[in-house]
């Protein structure tokens, strides 16, 4: 059975994520349903990882096996014809047997717009933006710049996982203004997030914009150490008392 | 009845266009219901003009007069509360009474993007995008560079429009790279647009880029006058025979 690659690309606005649930629409679900459609048989869908409820993708990759009397579909054009327009097939690449799409990654990108303006959000931007309102930009990149590195992201994920390691790298965390002049743009990438891990610091991040966790005071008062490792670990348990 | 004015954004996706009409959704009737729930009366909206059917606005106004006894209606806070997420009011003044949308008006800018990969849409644009697939750019900058100036647009308007005079001064088209690799955004300013004629000139200039109608070769072959006036009209008729 011949291994075959995706890029694809979605809105996942009025999706549940990626990964497939009973009765849900799913990303995961959708295109399993085109394959079951194209080859006669179910055929399973390996992403790169699971993209959380709502969130979109402009690349994401994943794998599949196709049967041998299948390969003469141009499974992008197939794909996209049966798919509905929320979710596209980009890129298709032939691969051999041994990549594997979640274990081939050795970088992943997730971006979050943060819209700054609380009297109105663009209604062209509402299904890709956090309406925050105002924040404190400074503070949230100087909290971000604690966060880059190796460490044990354990307290940033959520439950109902079963992973062998907390430990991640994420290598940077930068912002940009958006689209228009009220999106902030913040980008992380790493080898790996937890589950809602992404969500989780951007929370953190949110919190520190908001004036609501001061890094500076905290610091100070001796909360947290100016080793860079444990700090963000600190901040992080603290923020979570109030969260609650 | 003091007069205020508005500045409206709205995603036109599910709108039949500006104007009101019995029976369909449109921004004019939308606004007008919920006026109408703020004011206690039937509260007219004046437009600055009438988008057609799917087209968004960044910033479009529109004035109204308001009952005597809601002057103390935070009229943005008030509308935003009401209206669908798809439409905003993004700025409100207060103007005397010589004030109005559209004979106010000095210019108008519309854009309009083509997407010019034929093998997918990304599914964050389609609601922004044309889909034309490749284009030739320089071919259509050079044929827009025909129509802009003080001309009569008689043959870009559609029919069902009692317009005293089909002159309008078209002061800029040009384009730029949108917000992805794929899309051309073309931007249109004019004193003032005939019914559907953006829409008209767009179409003209598309079949330029597809190579459907070759600007030079008309002009080589006698088929039009190299005078700029007077050269587009009879471009665009020879198009309109082909397009019917």
């Amino acid at each position: 059975m011949p291994r075959i690659r995706l890029t694809m690309a979605y809105e996942g606005t009025d999706f549940c994520g990626w990964q497939i649930q009973n009765g849900q629409p799913t990303i995961q679900g959708c295109i399993e349903n085109a394959l079951a459609t194209l080859c006669g048989v179910p055929t399973r869908i390996y992403g790169s990882g699971r993209t959380d409820s709502g969130v979109h993708a402009m690349a994401q990759v994943a794998h599949m096996d196709i049967p041998d009397t299948r390969t003469h579909i141009p499974w992008q054009k197939a794909l996209n014809a049966i798919l509905p327009p929320s979710i596209r097939i980009i890129d298709v690449q032939t691969v051999g047997a041994d990549f594997h799409a979640r274990y081939a990654s050795v970088s992943k990108t997730y971006s979050y717009t943060l819209w700054t303006n609380a009297d109105f959000v663009l209604p062209q931007r509402r299904r890709f933006v956090w309406n925050t309102g105002p924040l404190d930009i400074p503070a949230m990149q100087e909290a971000a710049d604690y966060i880059i590195g190796t460490h044990d992201f354990k307290s940033f994920q959520n439950l109902g996982t079963d992973v062998q390691s907390t430990v991640r790298t994420i290598t940077a965390i930068t912002h940009k203004q958006g689209i228009t002049r009220y999106e902030v743009v913040w980008t992380l990438s790493a080898t790996g997030f937890l589950k809602q891990m992404v969500r989780n610091i951007i929370g953190l991040l949110y919190k520190v914009g908001k004036g609501k966790i001061c890094l500076r005071k905290l610091i100070s008062t001796g909360h947290l150490s100016m080793i860079p490792e444990t700090a963000w670990i600190w901040l992080f348990r603290i923020i979570r008392r109030f969260w609650r």
